[in-house]
């Protein structure tokens, strides 16, 4: 084993619980690891510089110093998403990953329940459970819930999630859309780009929102692009709530544009409890949960694991972003 | 075209939609077609009794006459599982269909519904909507929701319904067991009989009723049973109310020992607002709307003039019960 000194330095400020931050000290056992509670952002002025850092560390930090590998814990990145740190980031083949393949199934299995639950009128059926139980059966049998057969469905934002949504929506024989900015041709489904979307907005039964937040998104749904939806449809935010104009969608959502919404995300978060959102008709909302899982710490555990097996041997790390 | 008196008698007291109903009666101008509102069990004593009756007939009448098909609008045929009738239909070759095949798919994607959205806490967020509006972000992340993909899944009931949720649950990987009195060998997921079963409810995740009620499944999920499960199984029941001893299934989610239980069907229906079911922990409850889609009127119409074409040109009929 070399000296201490010349051990690869690893930084974590993820709280992991306790067995698994112990496995992560058993398994990092030839490394120096320091393992700081999430409320500190950064390595301290006087530490020497971690070669990795597993986490969410402080933007700053990264700029002006040189790790050689930052892992997040998130599958968002938007505090990172920057022209300048791709180009330090660049400039010293420092690398950065997320966390997306932990969180994609959770956030797919997450839309298709938004998307059942509004087919299903479930919804309704609980806000009946909890105030009046009236037996809904006849009076509500016909026109409100309906299959999702056949019907179509545009995801805008076209990664891994979608991709995982696309693959459970298949046994319903939907018709899907996917926009994205580049398209690839490997996405399996009929891709278009942002500009060619009005006219799958115009017959969409579903329209879901998987973007990003970043310049080009932000306001993205706006009162204009909402008003060529089909009446009646449904949108669904997983994404980024910077992406929507909030106002507009509640006016979509009050005119009956928009049959209904269904939200894990939004602008600000928390949603202040008083948020007119809350209120805005047949618009539900879960808070930012999507990617929750009940043993999400112990796959990002082993997703930093192998990545950093993958480190070591100089072998491509998995969810890269720079 | 025969005389009106010799043409064959369809009587149908199913409330078809107006458009619906003029395309019955085109479609059976061949026929002397009478259509009775709902409200009437059955056809007038003067009248000459029917050959074909469409909707939910007057069990009695049926036993006293001689009707050579009978097809019910309805998925569900408590009412006509009787040992009288088959013995009287088959003694004079009556047929009795129902509508099994209109309704399998719905009560499927409902049953996915009511999965994911305890998969996903859907309920628990609507609560926080309605009330408090914490953003439960932090507070819940952990633990509470889970990624439903190789969880057990052990359904009672093995008919069309199951194998379409089957196909529904396949890209989770989920590891699914179906129950049925007697294996045919072509359900395609490993099959038990009932006294077979507790060993699976012991290490089930998901325990799912598509039990029909009759003399061998009243009370069949009771407290030695509900004791056999796994704690903190998931409980869903889309078949019928009385397969259920509902003081014990709310005694089993009081002590924990159910996680969550996820109903369409009570016992009674409607359900009365004060019984204590509505308030059992965990408990969240649809109005037998399982089967529930805005067209099935018009699939209900299919079926029957498929199964009328059929019938003329002496072809076996679709979704035959006698």
């Amino acid at each position: 084993m070399p000296a201490a000194n010349s051990r690869l330095r690893i930084w974590c400020n993820y709280d992991f619980e306790e067995t698994l931050a112990r496995e992560l000290r058993e398994r990092t056992s030839s490394y120096q690891l320091t393992l700081a509670h999430s409320s500190v952002s950064a390595p301290a002025a006087s530490a020497q510089v971690p070669d990795i850092l597993l986490g969410q560390p402080d933007v700053d930090y990264l700029l002006s110093h040189t790790p050689r590998w930052t892992e997040l814990t998130s599958a968002g990145y938007t505090a990172y998403d920057r022209d300048d740190l791709r180009k330090v980031f660049r400039a010293r083949s420092s690398l950065l990953t997320n966390a997306s393949t932990v969180f994609d199934e959770a956030c797919a299995q997450h839309l298709l329940a938004m998307i059942f639950a509004l087919a299903r009128e479930l919804p309704r059926c609980l806000d009946n459970q909890r105030a009046g139980r009236v037996w809904l059966h006849d009076e509500s049998r016909f026109g409100r819930r309906f299959l999702l057969n056949h019907q179509k469905v545009v995801i805008f934002g076209f990664g891994a999630i979608a991709r995982r949504l696309v693959e459970l929506l298949r046994p319903l024989g939907m018709q899907i859309v996917g926009v994205r900015r580049t398209p690839r041709g490997d996405e399996g489904i009929p891709i278009v780009r942002p500009n060619e979307s009005n006219s799958h907005m115009a017959d969409a039964d579903h329209v879901i929102d998987i973007l990003p937040a970043n310049d080009e998104t932000a306001h993205f749904f706006d009162a204009a692009r909402f008003g060529t939806c089909r009446k009646g449809a449904r949108f669904y935010n997983i994404g980024r709530g910077t992406t929507v104009d909030q106002a507009a969608l509640i006016a979509a959502l009050r005119s009956g544009r928009l049959g209904a919404a269904y939200l894990d995300v939004t602008d600000p978060e928390p949603l202040p409890p008083d948020h007119p959102l809350w209120d805005a008709p047949n618009c539900f909302i879960t808070p930012h949960i999507g990617g929750a899982h009940a043993n999400e710490q112990a796959r990002l555990l082993r997703h930093f694991l192998l990545n950093l097996a993958a480190f070591e041997s100089g072998q491509p790390l998995s969810d890269r972003v720079i």
